[in-house]
């Protein structure tokens, strides 16, 4: 199952993530990683666009080369992957999405490979959460964004969207004990019990400015030792980083991470037993040159790696 | 109730509608319209964005002068208008939003003042026509638009989105028999049978292959003439123009109206009893340089006009 | 074969051109049309770029519906078409470039189907015509554009580029005796002798000046009647049209043509035997929200209608 | 004193006009236009930024080609030209600005050539006009633009801005009487009272409306015959066009020419012995691909081929 | 006096500072903020265009949250603040703008507010220290910025620009003896004598390479040290930051600060008791996606924190 | 020979690098530095434009300063530089573009002048190489790169383009023993082998990882010893900063240099024997509001500034 070359990509005239097999609907046997899309932004508070980005995020990743000379591994060569296509459901019924979602991931689950799932608005990752949690207990969730995304119904009148997520997850049990890791964090909150949820939870905040003092490696090296063997799930939103590097998203915030730091947080889990990942919040009208876009690639890339690392 | 001299404007450092008196929820007496905002885009079936509207489109109609030069008439002058702000609703909602957009028109059209509304999408159309429609009996509608808007719930799973206003409209008795008026239509259709709902009730369907065979100023005379005396209601979606001259708009078709067409239209329409106006799906992520929000801030000063020279 | 539904396109996750089926390197039987793209731009004499077009027209081309309201035709149900990638060549090899082409579109001839290209730069064009005119004779070859594109070899010092391949179609013998026909040019020459050669050969040469006085219209149907019976090509270099409709190109000319008078023409040709057809000149990069992309997709479905319609 | 052919021109590293030698402060015996730039914007009221317009200008001025098809002259083989560099004065004082392009262009005249100024702002056009009126004698003044230009120092409490240069050259008798012609006319007028000053004057008002009765090419001829034999002035202020065509500017109007109109307009005026032409309003910041950099050379090249057809 | 809640701000349709109250000309009892907008950019030497930054501030600023996490307070809890609306001046007359801000700010002072000033370009911070200083004695200033703006008027012929205020400042005496702290300066000088008077009043220079060695914090603390229990003024021109993170500036310098070390040096200033704050040269026509306009109003809440800290 | 002043600047018109004197094809006596364009981008594999930078890095140079204040020298009073304008050659012929480069470098060298070479993708650099070896035997070179650049002909079937530059170097003897230093390296391989080349030559490959944990100034410090008194070269791909920093380059790679680190490294070779600089990869297509220009043109300054400090 070997990636496309250059000009073989070029012939087929299609953009599947990292020039992989399209494989939509059937995990074939010896797949160790699923790539797709869920095209979903009604989850917004603020700007929406990102049920567009698969198409752009597809569409770049082509670009990525299959070697990572930090892990010294060959990632599509260690892990058979494919593109599983997109996430389909009636547009306008948030609901829809989910169940949708959470079927699909399920299903992938049962055939023993790792989803890894571009978004779409962080609304899309509930599902995911439900889907792993119920195929193999509550999970490890590096929470890796500039919001808590915690909010309660009491915020917008509505119990789902991109501010609910790990409310949701921390609320349903499907986060083990003390097992949310939520790293860079910043910006003013709404009030001062914004975390409180998460304190109360025993989830591990770390705001932007712990990564000045201590630096992303070693953060994330405390988060693999805090991991364990548990198996772990990934959920990176790109407002983590900082506009300058990640202009295209709906709800940025200054202050954020650097790519290199998010790159060296996501590198110091190696070793972890990784369930899924996500990248989420890129919205294409709002890219800069395909910034944000490729930036997404990069990082599910760096999942992937976990895996082939592994 | 004059508007704001610049230095006025200026030191005030807010953007109300054409630098109008703002009156959020109540209709000062004597007032004969309201300029209101509708921050709404869960209607969108492909880029949203036109929540963000209101915003802009305030912001560079603050630079739109009072008097009209071809119906010869200070338009502020003659119509007393307020900034009546936004009308807001739980998001995520869509059918509060709709309820919320009903009271308010009807509050409007019970205080005597017409509603000018800038949306948002265009499923924001149909509770300010329902509301029109109570208050006025059925309306003669002038839909300026590239496309019909008159899918039904088969091509979504869903009846109420930005490409079903009219299907309501005409479903709920809503426009007067044969008082559609569809300017602009064009570009690919789903099938022969998209126009057919139209047709089925008399409505005029203007493709922009008739504009370009007789003009808009002529077109636009016919439709004054079919109107007659009714109440009439002009929806102007921004897409009826061409990407070029309204590049910030979600679903563009090439091979629309330019803006000279479009304001020749409206001015033709001198003399009728305008009821209410709405220009819709300004996308302000996909604008460039304020050029469509400032389109949007025109449209509306020519409805303004229309009431100006009655 | 019919066009995936919207679902269907999602759930796929890629973006073949108008959402048909992708068939590489192979000719479905019952086929009538074949689209392809050639990523090749190093024909460019000003801003490159057009190579990465064929990417970026396939997912806007998703867009695109199937009926045809002024032909009155389901296009796609008419014209069985796939997908059928992108020729691909080693790159930084221009001749290469032309060979692959050339078989490519001989093969599509042979299986009795007709190419629709989307370029990358207006030098893809010249293997195509070598390719068509081997299969079927001289052609009628109907080429709108900025630019007369019939550059001798003194001008950079090279035979090849997008500003020559018509003087090697009518030198080679490709076009039938006065049978070209160039419309759109305007702008400054280089010297009072760049229109000889096409004079000489007995090209009709339409300036965009003569579009205004006749109309766009008035001009195609003169050039259905001077077609004929005989097979036809269509290569549409998108700076035919002003700058304001198609930004994204590499060597725009203000004062062109408006995107309906693109159509108009494109219409008024109805009943011609179309042998094959291009959209080239698309430069993503200097694009703007999609809308020349967009442009080059309506383009050929342009042609694709006036295959269905005959 | 030929045009650099193209590979001397890159090998030269700069971007003189067109091309053209450079020749600061001199102008050499035999030389018939000189090309200036006047890079100074502290006269506009809304958006500034055309300060840096020269630059731009020159730098995309290098692609007109100097065979003017219409007119069928080879414009630089006829007319001799340089680009005589910027006006420099010491910045934030708009007087000596006025001051010394009064100078320069006074000198130009002195030298018997024709000056073509790339502003700047629209007040860069006053000490323009009083040079070349004490030179020759009151001129005829083609204006083309958005707006009317002759506010009062009661607008904005100051005399001299880019909305006044017109209210002066009529105050002043530098336009013989009767003699200046306003076209593009459109959009809101602050008063009914705005356009008093040139009716007062004798002055001929073409709103955009009348180009869409008549054509630009027949307003054109009209003002050729009203002009005779009086040495003209041309001054084009790019916000004439609609902000499809020229975006890069600071105060757009929806509503306006489009750009085969503007070169209509412009060819129309052939025969008029022109004694000078500015194109102002040129700003980068907003300018899309370079489109209103490019628009405001190909104005000028059109005002240089006036004086070679003539 | 509290932040409307979401829905009561997108009801009332307006933007102001932090959704704030409106309050102009008068400082409500028991104030102790006010914003001001300053829309000019007259003082500009490249890219012009702050003067409309603040109507592009106080819209993105409706998104900042009032809860500081890392002083752990409520900012719009602890300190009662209005927006002020913006300054307005007769333009054109860079000595009235002067003027006008000195009262205004005179008479916020006098109300015992402190003023919190959006410019406009820095030129708009000499009026401020002006009345500050005169209210409250000589101030210490911490001054962050690529460049001194200590400029004679020997280099561009004018004493007065966006190059010059802290020359003034030091010459007037409206700085404390060795209190102005100028930090983030960097990038090539005009001459070895640029830092001269800075040097000569005692100025603490830090440019940006001494923030790569002790990183901003430290600075940060020394600077509150330094300070004492001065009254202490922060002219924040978001040039300090590198374009990365601030590209919608006029005289970007490459090198700069990021947006962390900006929030770090600010909150290492708790305690100190602040007499005012500026943020100025944001320039909307060269920002992308609003990155510098939300920096901007970040940059306003952290000084509001330090209010609302102490 | 003095950089111009600004009025004398502005006034000549032109856009020389660093406003220097002009001087093609002829190194005036005691020039110690030669600035030219190489106006290229056949070489490209995915972005093409680059052969644009010339024009825009020159325009924007001349906002950079003279004297350098952490060497302390007044850089262009003790470099006399000119701009020797572009090399030229008949495009479409990248041996001709090698040729001629080399020819140019030669001439300069031999005239006891540094070349700075502003490109052009990065296949420009093996010419320079060329040359300067010839002249001065084996050189170090500081590649300062995301990329190795020393791909085969296996990778796209040809040996020259903007991935080979360095395998030529290598392989042709143009590098000093050991004495390649490849900065910035990051992201993923095509394979493990990538870097074997550089390997077996003994190179000195610094990833971006490495600069995180040592930094810079230190990388560059060692870099500085083990140069030692051989001539020098310094290769920067803009691509090596993160495209936060240089958004404007055909191929990115996210978690880059910032321009910190960037100017760091390349102060820290202070002492160095500099005997050519190059900036290549600068593509204005993509750039936003000139950043990667002006950053070109900063770290050419910073070489001229190795010269002038040495």
């Amino acid at each position: 199952m070997p990636q496309d070359s250059a000009l073989a990509y070029v012939r087929h005239g299609q953009s599947p993530f990292f020039r992989l097999p399209v494989s939509v609907g059937v995990v074939p046997a010896g797949t160790r990683a699923v790539l797709l899309g869920v095209p979903f932004d009604l989850g917004t508070t603020y700007q929406p666009g990102a049920r567009l980005a698969p198409w752009h995020v597809r569409r770049v990743s082509a670009l990525v080369q299959p070697y990572h000379p930090i892990h010294r591994v060959d990632v599509f060569g260690e892990v058979p992957a494919v593109d599983g296509g997109n996430v389909a459901f009636p547009p306008f019924h948030p609901p829809a999405m989910r169940e949708a979602v959470e079927v699909e991931i399920a299903s992938i689950a049962a055939a023993g490979a790792v989803p890894f799932v571009l978004g779409g608005d962080h609304s899309v990752t509930l599902p995911v959460l439900r889907a792993l949690a119920k195929a193999r207990g509550p999970l490890a969730v590096v929470h890796v964004d500039a919001h808590l995304d915690t909010s309660g119904p009491e915020v917008w009148g509505e119990p789902f969207h991109h501010g609910t997520p790990f409310r949701h997850a921390l609320e349903e049990g499907l986060v083990a004990k003390g097992a949310l890791f939520q790293v860079g964090i910043r910006g003013p909150f709404g009030s001062a019990g914004d975390a409180e949820l998460s304190a109360r939870h025993g989830s591990r905040i770390v705001p932007v400015e712990e990564i000045d003092d201590r630096g992303a490696a070693a953060v994330g090296a405390e988060l693999r030792r805090s991991i364990g063997a548990r198996p772990a799930y990934v959920s990176f939103d790109v407002d983590a980083l900082d506009p300058a590097f990640a202009p295209g998203t709906g709800t940025p915030v200054p202050g954020g991470l650097t790519t290199r730091e998010a790159f060296a947080l996501l590198r110091a889990l190696a070793g972890v037993e990784l369930a899924g990942m996500d990248a989420v919040e890129v919205c294409p009208a709002l890219d800069a040159a395909d910034r944000t876009a490729a930036l997404a690639a990069h990082l599910l890339f760096e999942g992937l790696a976990l895996l082939a690392a592994r």
